[in-house]
C-alpha cells in the first residue's frame, strides 16, 4: 500500500520523526497489505522494509506491496534491526508496540538515536477509511447481515444459543468471511441483560429479550451489528424499552455527519434514554471506530474529546439493561460521509420485524 | 482460581519480587476464571485484586473467583493503580504488559517502587496445565474433531474452499465452541504449499492436495488439528511425501514425553523427512504450546532450549511444502502425562482415510 506509506511519512514529518519501525499486526497489514510480516521500517531514504520469519516468505511476498522483504534473523533480531535502523541513518524513530526489554536492547546498540512511541501518528491516518477499506467493511457488513437472517430464520422456541451462533456462522463463513469479527453474544432472557454476554447451550424460552450482536471479518476488515429479538407477543415494559433503544439509535445516526462532535452524538442517544427514564442503564458509550480491529478510534462516548470526519466507520449501539429481567441493544455499522451517514449493515430492526 | 495466585506469589518469593500487576487479558482469565478484568494486583499482604470497567463488574463478579472487584476509573486510572500499589506496600513490581507511556507515568508517581517486566514468570506456570485446563483442552479437540468430521463428509470436488470452512464452523459451533481458535486454513491445490494459507473461493479439483487447519475455543481454550486430503487416487509423489509426514508425525509423537528436550523431539521428525530428501521442504518447527493462547511456549524446535514437561500440551505438526506443487501437513495436539503421550485430536489420518 504505497500510497498509506506516502501519506505516513508525510506524518512523521509533522511529528518531527524521521523514521517509524511497526510492528503491531493490525498496523502491519495496514501499510503492506499482508498478514504475515514481523517488523516494517519506513525511514526517509529507503524503500520501505518489510521483515518476515521465512516461514511467511513466500505468502508475504505475493502481498506486500510496494515494499522490500527481508527474512527475519531468528536467532538475533535485535542485532538486525539495529543495523538497518543505522544504516538508514535514523535519528528520531517513532515505534507502535516493542516490548520493554527489545526496546532496551536496542537503544544499548543505539545509543544515538531517540525513541518515541507514537500510536497517534498511525491512528490519525487509520480513523480515516479510504475507499479500499470502505468497500471491504461494506462486504463485511453485507456478511454479518446474511449471518443475521440465517440466524432469525432459525430463531424459535427450544432452540440454544449454540444453534443460532452456528447457523450464523455458517452463512457468513460459506460466503467469505475470514472468520468471526469477535465472540459472539448471544444473551437470551435474563443474560441479554449482560452487555458482554457469551453463547450458552439455554434454549429460548417464550417471553425473551435475546440480544445477538455479531459480526464477520471480511480480508481483515470488520462489521459489528446488534439485534435483539422478542420470543412471542411483547409486554408494554419490552416494547417501551425497544422503542426507546431504537429512537436513540435513530436519532444518533442522523447526527452522525462530518463535523459533529462524538460527544454530542453520544449525548442525542442518552438524553432520549435519559428522558424514558432509563438512562442509569444505559451503561456504555454510544459506539467505537470499526476496521482492521473491533474496537478503534474514535470513541463515541461522553468523555470523547473527537469529532467525527468523513471517512470514520463507527457503531451506533445503545441500550438499556435492566440487571435479572432483560436487555436491549440495536446496532449497526455506520460510515461518515460528507452528505448523510451510511448504514453498511441493514438487517431490519423495527419492533413487528423483530418479534419471532 | 485461588490456587494459582497462590502459585504465583510462590514463584513471585522465588523472584525477589513481592507483587505483581497481571494486565495481559490470557493472564487476567488464567488467573481469576474472568474473562472481563483489566488489570490485577496481586501483592503479599493484600487479597488480589481485580479492577473491572463498570460495563463489565456484573459478569466479572459473577465469574471471578477469590478476588476482591473494584472498578476502574476511566479517567484517572494510573492514579488509581499508583494508589492501591502504594496502599499495598509494594517495593519490587513484576509485571506482563504495560504500554511504554502508561509505565512512565506509573513510575513518575512511584519513584520508590521499582518495576520489571518478567513474562517467564507467568510462562512457567502456564505452561503446566492442571486439571482444569486439560479437560477445556480437550473438549476443544473434541470439537475440532467434529467440525474435521463435519469438513470431510462434504469435500468433494467442485466445492469450493469456503463452504467447508463453514461446515466446520457450523459443526463446532453448534456443539459449544465459542469461536473458532483462529483463522482456519484451507489451502487446496498449489494453495497447500503455503503453510499460513487462509480460505478462498478455489474449488476442489481431482488430484489436489487439501491442507485443512483448524481449530476450536472452549470455555478460552484452544485445539489444533491439521488434516492434508487428496482428491482421488493418490500418484506416486503424493503417496511419498504423504507417508514421509505421517511417519515423522508418529515418531515424533511416541517421544513427546517428560524430560525429552523439545529439540531432540523436532530432530526426530526433521530427520526422517531429511532421509526422503524433503529436509529443506520442512520450513517451520515441529511444534507449539497450546492453551489460552494458539502459540504458547513451550517451542518445539531445533532451537528451543525447553525441555517437555508433565502437563505441556504441545502440538506434532511436521510438513512438507513443494512451492508451485503442493504440501502435506499432519497435526494433533498433544498432552504430555507421566506415562505415553495422549493425542486430545484424532480424526482418522491414514493414507487411504484422507482420500475423497
Amino acid at each position: 500500500m504505497p500510497y498509506r506509506i506516502a501519506k505516513l511519512k508525510e506524518k512523521l514529518c509533522e511529528n518531527q520523526l524521521d523514521s517509524y519501525l511497526v510492528s503491531r499486526p493490525p498496523n502491519l497489514r495496514y501499510y503492506t497489505g499482508s498478514m504475515g510480516g514481523s517488523h516494517l521500517l519506513i525511514a526517509s531514504d529507503i524503500d520501505p522494509l518489510l521483515l518476515v520469519s521465512s516461514l511467511d516468505s513466500y505468502v508475504v511476498k505475493d502481498q506486500a506491496q510496494g515494499c522490500l522483504v527481508e527474512i527475519l534473523s531468528q536467532t538475533n533480531q535485535v542485532s538486525q534491526i539495529a543495523d538497518y535502523l543505522r544504516e538508514a541513518s535514523c535519528i528520531n524513530v517513532g515505534f507502535d508496540d516493542l516490548s520493554h526489554r527489545f526496546l532496551h536492547r536496542l537503544k544499548e546498540r543505539l545509543p544515538e538515536i531517540t525513541f518515541i512511541q507514537n500510536h497517534e501518528i498511525i491512528w490519525s491516518q487509520r480513523v480515516v477509511k479510504d475507499a479500499s477499506e470502505k468497500n471491504l467493511v461494506k462486504e463485511a457488513g453485507r456478511l454479518a447481515d446474511l449471518a443475521m437472517n440465517a440466524l432469525q430464520e432459525k430463531l424459535t422456541l427450544g432452540v440454544t444459543e449454540y444453534l443460532l451462533a452456528a447457523e450464523a456462522s455458517y452463512a457468513m463463513t460459506k460466503e467469505g468471511a475470514e472468520s468471526h469479527a469477535f465472540d459472539f453474544i448471544i444473551g437470551s432472557g435474563p443474560r441479554s441483560a449482560y452487555p458482554h454476554s457469551s453463547v450458552t447451550n439455554r434454549k429460548i424460552k417464550r417471553g425473551d429479550l435475546i440480544v445477538v450482536d455479531i459480526g464477520a471479518t471480511y480480508k481483515g476488515y470488520r462489521s459489528d451489528i446488534t439485534r435483539t429479538f422478542i420470543a412471542g407477543r411483547p409486554n408494554p415494559k419490552q416494547m417501551e424499552i425497544y422503542e426507546t433503544v431504537l429512537r436513540a439509535n435513530e436519532a444518533a445516526y442522523s447526527e452522525m455527519k462530518s463535523g459533529a462532535s462524538c460527544k454530542y452524538v453520544d449525548n442525542v442517544a442518552r438524553e432520549i434514554i435519559e428522558k424514558s427514564g432509563y438512562g442509569a442503564e444505559f451503561i456504555h458509550s454510544l459506539g467505537h471506530g470499526i476496521g482492521l480491529e473491533i474496537h478503534e478510534p474514535p470513541t463515541v462516548s461522553q468523555r470523547s474529546m473527537e469529532k467525527l470526519e468523513v471517512g470514520n466507520i463507527v457503531s451506533d449501539e445503545p441500550g438499556i439493561y435492566l440487571h435479572g429481567y432483560g436487555g436491549v441493544r440495536i446496532e449497526d455499522t455506520i460510515l461518515v460521509t460528507a452528505k448523510d451517514p451510511i448504514k453498511l449493515t441493514r438487517h431490519p430492526r423495527k419492533l413487528d420485524e423483530v418479534v419471532i
